[in-house]
């Protein structure tokens, strides 16, 4: 069998994590049971979710233990099946975790169709980045026509399909995202209507200008000062949909929540969480809405592909807390 | 005419309203106009909502503005009528600011049934208090039975009724309150099935003990540490309403909102502020349940009723932030 390079989860991170927080082990690719498949991981997933997954608390998945393989998604290909679901050769999505083999059953594994869109692009756009803008806006924000959308982490891989979806939908839609760079590739590339910088200060005036008639629905990936200065701009009924909060992963403690929360009131606003795994029912739906939107063009897919070594994980995990993708993080593994 | 004693607002406070916030002042009775009655007002609603009123923000009603004043609910008696609506000696509720008389339009006044309870009882269990309980409980955080509801500032005015409804649904009604002498008459005479004293310390593991199966719906009068401690503890799909602050009324300066507010998303919560004056067409509906619960001993109402002269309305009113009413606080207007 090949040799198999694994990161595991090696320490607990406090704040941000650092690459000691892993360790990198090679041992040989495992030999699929029966009804498994031997899967070659050729594409990790990089979500700032990941962050959460590393803390020992509650939360929508169990924390991964320390020395188990550090759990993210991929796309692979089958190259030893024990099982009539897949075949060798074939183009698969799974949670592989960061290494080069994953031996798992064939019966969760997800057929990745690359005549739609190249296989980078079903981690994103048609993957769970693009079902979690799809599912949140459309069924938790609920966006009507002529309504504003605002949008943070919008140059995000959530974010930037959150924002077209409502631009497709006939909303107004303004993306929040850090630099000028981020904030013209928002209006120029895909179609939102307005972006604001928020490195750029005055995050209170800027929103004030780039949403004129406030905001009826609030797709929030950020948190922290972002979800407060929103807070203070919300239409009457107006819906904030609780995707992420990247800005909180890293905090040592917990950071103050959202001061103006009392603005739910004052807006008679609703602010309400969702995590993508419940909303299975949806998903063909979604995925052929998606893949009619990037046939027709109305959507357009940016995926940050980073070629790199799988012990190479961490570094390339930690641009995402740096703001450096742009699109949805994807790391190639090379050999 | 008589004499008409008012309480005009004379500053904004900072943090904790002093009676130096109020000016008094005595003039003659208004002459109503055509179409209007005057009342003389009989009892005053003691609200913390009044408390936001006096802030210079944008809420859901104006701000009352510097020499008006001081805005208050009330039950009065119609001493002269110049429309069709209303006749002297009619038992009326309105809108009448605290003063000993108001000349109001007729048209908008409410009669009073002092059949169906006492005065008082219309400024709370039949009167906004109730209402908000109501419609806050079960148009907004909608319980079923065996459900845990949550109530905070459970032995106030809206939080003693929304209790009781939740019981009378057939959900585990749990009250949080300060002190265990109000915690024993949420049990005792509301028949809670629980209380926790918040003054007692050890919030997390008390409401462990009292919402074993966790918190479906969390009814909140209160915020601060206390919302924050049971968003750890919510179930899936739980409904946090947001009913008011009244820890919070008084910062000098926002304080933190709820830092566990992620929680919403680990538990597929959700979180809504409303406004009760957005709910009129459920009124007829509310105050029929309510009187029908009231006439079969299923729902007690208790009103704290301090007698008092119109100059005495700051000390009745700070009483509220003491925590020293049980039930809704009245102030019988004494001459």
């Amino acid at each position: 069998m090949p040799t198999n390079g694994r990161c595991l989860l090696a320490s607990r991170p406090v704040g941000l994590p650092t690459p000691a927080n892993w360790s990198y082990v090679e041992d040989e690719a495992p030999e699929p049971a029966e009804g498994e498949a031997l899967v070659r991981v050729d594409y990790l997933s990089l979500d700032p979710a990941m962050r959460a997954w590393m803390n020992d608390v509650r939360s929508y998945v169990p924390p991964v233990q320390i020395g188990e393989v550090m759990r993210a998604a991929g796309v692979g290909t089958v190259i030893a099946s024990r099982s009539g679901a897949v075949r060798e050769g074939d183009c698969v999505q799974g949670v592989f975790g960061v290494q080069n083999y994953a031996a798992v059953d064939a019966g969760g594994l997800t057929p990745v169709d690359t005549s739609l869109a190249p296989a980078p692009a079903h981690l994103g756009v048609l993957g769970i980045s693009g079902l979690t803008a799809y599912v949140g806006l459309l069924d938790i924000g609920r966006p009507e026509p002529g309504q504003t959308v605002v949008v943070s982490g919008a140059a995000g891989s959530v974010g930037s399909v959150a924002g077209q979806i409502a631009r497709i939908k006939g909303a107004r839609a303004v993306g929040i995202a850090g630099g000028r760079e981020k904030c013209d590739w928002l209006v120029d590339e895909l179609g939102f209507d307005a972006a604001v910088d928020y490195k750029a200060g005055e995050l209170r005036a800027q929103l004030r200008e780039a949403a004129p008639d406030r905001v009826d629905v609030f797709f929030d990936n950020v948190g922290g000062e972002i979800l407060d200065t929103v807070l203070l701009r919300l239409a009457r009924g107006a819906r904030i949909v609780i995707s992420g909060a990247i800005s909180q992963y890293n905090a040592d403690a917990p950071p103050p929540g959202p001061s103006n929360y009392m603005q739910l009131l004052v807006s008679r606003a609703t602010m309400a969480g969702f995590v993508i795994f419940d909303h299975f029912a949806r998903f063909p739906q979604a995925r052929a809405d998606l893949a009619e939107w990037l046939a027709s063009g109305e959507l357009k897919h940016h995926e940050d592909v980073v070629h790199a070594r799988v012990d190479q994980f961490p570094e390339v995990f930690l641009r995402l807390f740096r703001g450096e993708n742009l699109g949805k993080l994807v790391q190639a593994l090379d050999a």
